[in-house]
């Protein structure tokens, strides 16, 4: 299946932008009559076959719609402080919607090296990974949230913070019971404050590890994204 | 603890190299009398303090020696076909150091769209990964080798294969016995060829999913990365 990103696919014939046009006539080579799937990144997915394969706004129409394509049962939030560096925030991005992220929340600790992101850029990369790993669903992704908004908002699942330091902390894989929706805050490079840490206890938040090293952000953020999908993965 | 990297620390004097010492020198201005740790990637780790800070060969004097730091009682070993884009390959190693491997493989598949790597560049990330996540093992990283003869090597422990279709498949959470040594196989873009399924199956390697999700071959190897060291963390 060959899945392109549509923004609006409400109607039975669909335009798709310039670039999924240039991508499909130009790249693809594909032509009138050749099909393909589209989705709108909010669960519809679309199998179509092209009217007109102009390779600026090249025309589909729709064969089948189906609604709510991969929907799971739980959810997986992922609340993670912005990199220093933001190759690695993209590169996460592109992985952790791989391995299937529904939230992703930048989120501003006391320790924060960056309380910014390139959101437009984070967006397109996260298009393209539902369309390379074929989902219909695009997380949702925050603006930049202080970390104690997020601590405050509720949430209807297993809730945990991962650190570097403590004794309260036990292995992730013995407290979470899998197919609950999960929410876990990753620090920043200088780990989140005692008094942060202290408050997410307060408001509920299970203290755990990621294993035995010490790891860089984006690779604490990755190894949580990558066992929450094999713990609940088929 | 400052980690540095040098490779023969038998005596109980050692000149860092001239890109470690520039590091130590002029980026961190460590100067006499200062304390730091070095290793040299084989389990060794030295607690020392400066003796010269010269920032082309910066002399150190041994102060304690440990030897098999951080050695854990099972291994890992991850073979997986090279991308066809070496950047990802790259990302890989650093991630898979951070997480713990103890042994890398490239491997060539039918489908392999890449049968070499740059070897020199993922031994330069291997140290600096070791050296940013603490570890004194670095992972054994082989020349590029071909599925069949990996095959037909012995392997104390558990065997796996992870590819994307067929009705053999069991999760990997589900057959992986916590602490024992594992060794996965990870196939190219187009994935391993039935016959190589087939081949692995007769060696005795189990066949796996990793999740519900297609993943790219290098979101495939950090996945299983990832579950071995949540799995056997601390």
């Amino acid at each position: 299946m060959q899945l392109f990103f549509a923004d609006d696919i409400q109607s039975d014939f669909c335009t798709l932008s310039e670039e999924e046009s240039t991508h499909c006539v130009k790249v693809l080579r594909l032509g009138a009559g050749d099909t393909l799937s589209i989705t709108d990144g909010r669960g519809t997915l679309c199998h179509c076959h092209i009217l007109d394969p102009h390779h600026k706004h090249c025309t589909l129409q729709v064969d089948e719609r189906i609604s709510d394509f991969g929907r799971h049962s739980f959810s997986f939030h992922l609340a993670v402080a912005p990199t220093k560096n933001s190759a690695r925030m993209e590169w996460l991005m592109e992985k952790a919607v791989e391995m299937g992220v529904d939230r992703f929340t930048p989120i501003v600790c006391q320790h924060s090296e960056r309380a910014v992101i390139k959101r437009e850029r984070l967006e397109k990369i996260a298009v393209s990974a539902i369309k390379q790993s074929q989902k219909a669903f695009k997380p949702l992704i925050d603006d930049p949230t202080p970390l104690a908004t997020l601590l405050h908002q509720p949430f209807d699942g297993q809730k945990f913070i991962a650190y570097c330091n403590g004794d309260l902390r036990v292995p992730l894989r013995d407290c979470y019971t899998p197919r609950s929706n999960a929410l876990i805050l990753i620090g920043p490079e200088g780990d989140f404050s005692d008094t942060e840490v202290q408050e997410a206890l307060a408001s509920g938040f299970n203290p755990v590890t990621l294993g035995q090293y010490r790891l860089r952000t984006e690779t604490a953020a990755l190894a949580a994204t990558a066992f929450f999908n094999l713990m609940n993965g088929d």
